[in-house]
């Protein structure tokens, strides 16, 4: 399946933290660039996210902010 | 003044277009990395984006979806 | 890929408004259920978008508001 | 009041997960859609959420992607 | 209906931009307080917005960074 | 540095909540008006947000959603 949402990075997964019902996973795109992820718990168990997992962190236009 | 939004990339506008209302900005991260932020004209032209301009996308984590 | 963002509802697209840089996908999701997606150009061109296209509406947890 | 977010999804709050902040809804729609929804403790405890209350799940079009 | 969403603002009509397929709301809040909002003309048609009207700005939680 | 966010109020943490992952920020903007922000701790602690700092809940255009 290919997604309308436009920014698309890959990465190793260098950090997770499980929260109640909340994880936060923090992703190393390489070339110092580091994302991080709010995303819910039953997410990141149907994915099995574990840490050194390549996975791609996916951003709609809309939803990105402009700084200059 | 110090965003939450945990994610920041900077970048170079390598492209902008501009319709009736909204703009779409293209930013080159480098390392082959590209994104696309839909922002108000309103906004581009507060910010006098152009082509060239050295500028930070800035992403809350909430909108980062993993992939994997 | 499998997706962190929990939920995905098929449909068919019923029609396609394209503007300037952004346009308005109608999805026909069944069951007397009616969809609309705002996305870029760029993506309805990418993907190749037609009316009667099977797609998948994909939506982040933490974009869904409850109304009681 | 009428909303301009163009996605309203009746169904039954069929689980409810209590977090430290977050709240995670899930929702049967019927016709074997289910959503999930992450809103805060707040607005859970002020709406008053219960399983088995008739709620909408409510969508702004630009959190809609669309794959294909 | 009452929503989840936890920040809803009263305020009026003060600008409306129509572009080809998204439109430009404008919100006069008062005590100096100026609100944008970016929705589908399709919405905006539905709820025949015009400048004076009087209108409820909702946003998500989760859509509110903080600056410090 | 200027964001194209077009949406920026000024105001006073009144309230912080913090949980495992997430934080619940409640920023008092005067005249009646109170915001919630929810952002992960990580950020929270980045920015040492206390009860009583001044602070700008910024917030996208196309997040924000007009009810009449």
């Amino acid at each position: 399946m290919k997604l309308s949402a436009r920014n698309a990075l890959k990465g190793k997964i260098e950090k997770i933290t499980k929260g109640a019902v909340t994880t936060t996973v923090h992703i190393d795109v390489g070339h110092g660039i580091h994302l991080t992820s709010s995303i819910t718990n039953d997410a990141a168990e149907d994915l099995d996210l574990k840490v050194g997992d390549t996975v791609t962190a996916i951003v709609k236009s809309s939803d990105v902010i402009v700084g200059k």
